[in-house]
């Protein structure tokens, strides 16, 4: 479809998902999430991804016209599609794997409507299980996404002024990760959150609880996006703690670091190596294998046995989890939460945010994207991990 | 909730639903869209609102802590929600409205089994009515949207230097909407487009077909999102299109100018101002009562007469529109396409968007953002319309 040297991998994504066909014993899977049109396809598109256990792919686009390659296959909705696959000399599934996690109840019952004879299952599942494991071609991608985000955070010492509030320090960086190659799109599964870029949360604010299931969230500058920066001026005592995504390839790596101004009390600097050390104790134990939910112990008991547990992950509003798959969108598979059923396997890509809320004094603590192999986790966002004290 | 002037504000809204229940025979309302959630509550929350047709409002809240308000209720998850109305002595409803149109297949079944004797209906062509005419607040939230937004237009000459590339050029221009107090955040109903703030197109790029429909969308910087600015240099000869959304108060205006480097061919000049004469045509036939495909043909009338129906709406690939409603989000009713039934209503806000594509050169034309009225269209983008000379 669009990149030329995707004919390859393209193959092997199809390949994954025809397994989980095969294994489910389902016919075939039609596919219209964005992220999954970009993870078959190589592109996004109006239209549909169409595959069937046999291993046989079809891109059914509406728009943009143009598009080239055996595989496309233009309709004007999605009613011709049998049709369509009748004069390919290919049949009409009699079960079918639709997203029912992301798509449109009445997007279903119309396409429920299109294959009436079919079992209709959920692909949500599938897709979930298929993309958690990155194929070395996503690992590059996320991997040149660690570096460019690296490379926009390396400038915010040098973009800092005393007297900015939180948004204005934010609107600076967002402009550096933008120059860096950054595209902006944060890409959430489903209508799970809504969120700018990232956020910059500095001081008191990091104990505003947002709507979603974040240690820290921040107020947010409008009750229409209550999430983030409040507009505070960033004052000596406090911490910054910088959150954005970085989407420079269209696989995203999440990264957090703290900053800070002037002098601040002791707990705060126990709490932030408290982070690393959880970081650094489960980039250790983890590989694949490993129980995300004992990961999850890991970082709890190391925050019990320090005594900081009223902070960890929140104080306010605790945040459920430590960390989450990553890549197309920032909220994919495994989980690192206490009842998660997740076992790490090789090809994981992990964020690890063992985070703590200070009150008065902002959030602390650090956050990684890591790549999961057979013998521990290999860090994709390198970036200086101590508090960075800005002036 | 949060904004302790929207009692009042609130207390319209709901009679608004109300009313479209008892028209439409239905006892209650289940909403947990993001926008929808703003727009009954006044802010974003995790959770839901539920109004019944005897005018009783409650939110149903799992996140954040700590909200305040008669008709907050919290919940741990929404199975909790019929013991909570019993407990408040209200009835279970024996129909029920959910939103079919963006809500996902599997959370919808979820509620359905939650209420298992009622009958389902689709709420999300109730809200789209409700919110096509906006209360008064509503357009003093919109109004205040285009003074920022035009505020920040007024900083492109200043801005752009010769060498810049599109990407370059819309950098600048979306830190200059952040620091006019931008939340960022773009909002689109479904999942029926992604877009990053808006779209700055020069030259060719504007001919690049992309998955929307969209008069000029642009091949984009990356085939995850292929749509917008694809980082050519600005070149003379070449329009300059800035198309960027405004999202300043929760509400949207969505205003285009056209800029331009050196000489331009005739045809663009008079493409331009065709677009101009058109946007003001629309302006004094339209008011309430007036059916929106009249405005349509309208358009292509004069598109005609004017001999440049091969660039209107797109060359390459044409959008079947001229306009939308605006408001919460940027692709609400009414439509101004060839085969709407839409007729406008007093309290409508609609974008008016008739442009040109033409090759080699750019895309043409004006987009203003007008409060319909009685009597006629009031504009809320007020910015200059002429194209501007960048050098």
């Amino acid at each position: 479809m669009y990149e030329k040297d995707f004919t390859a991998e393209k193959g092997i994504r199809k390949n994954k998902i025809v397994n989980e066909l095969q294994a489910n014993n389902v016919d075939a899977m039609l596919l219209t999430d964005s992220a999954n049109l970009y993870y078959t396809s190589g592109r996004v598109f109006s239209g549909y991804t169409y595959i069937n256990k046999d291993g046989k792919e079809l891109f059914f686009v509406k728009k943009p016209v143009g598009l080239k390659g055996d595989d496309v296959v233009y309709i004007r909705k999605q009613e011709d599609i049998p049709d369509k696959l009748l004069s390919l000399g290919m049949a009409i599934p009699s079960s079918l794997a639709l997203e029912f996690n992301t798509l449109a109840y009445s997007d279903v019952i119309r396409i429920q409507a299109i294959f009436p004879q079919a079992k209709h299952v959920n692909a949500s599942s599938i897709l979930r299980k298929v993309r958690s494991t990155k194929t070395s071609f996503e690992v590059s991608k996320i991997r040149e996404s660690g570096l460019h985000h690296a490379a926009a955070y390396h400038k915010i010492s040098k973009i800092y002024q005393p007297g900015m509030t939180d948004i204005e320090l934010q609107i600076e960086i967002e402009r550096q990760l933008r120059l860096e190659g950054s595209l902006g799109q944060f890409r959430v599964s489903g209508q799970s959150m809504e969120i700018f870029m990232g956020s910059v949360i500095s001081g008191s604010n990091a104990d505003a609880p947002t709507p979603y299931d974040f240690a820290m969230g921040g107020a947010g500058l409008h009750p229409s996006l209550p999430v983030g920066c409040n507009g505070s001026l960033i004052k000596p005592g406090e911490t910054i703690m910088v959150d954005m995504g970085g989407d420079f390839t269209g696989y995203m790596t999440d990264m957090s670091r703290t900053f800070y101004v002037g002098k601040l009390p002791e707990i705060a600097y126990k709490a932030h190596q408290l982070s690393i050390d959880i970081v650094h104790s489960i980039a250790t134990k983890a590989q694949t294998g490993v129980a995300t939910r004992d990961l999850y112990d890991i970082a709890l008991g190391m925050a019990t046995d320090n005594e900081m547990l009223e902070y960890f992950m929140g104080y306010s509003q605790h945040a459920g989890f430590i960390g989450h798959g990553i890549g197309i969108e920032i909220n994919e598979a495994p989980v690192l939460a206490p009842r998660s059923k997740d076992i790490l396997e090789a090809g994981n890509v992990i964020a690890v945010e063992p985070k703590f809320v200070i009150p008065k004094v902002g959030a602390v603590g650090i956050e990684n994207t890591y790549l999961v192999t057979d013998t521990g986790l290999e860090c994709l966002t390198n970036f200086l991990e101590p508090m960075t004290e800005l002036y």
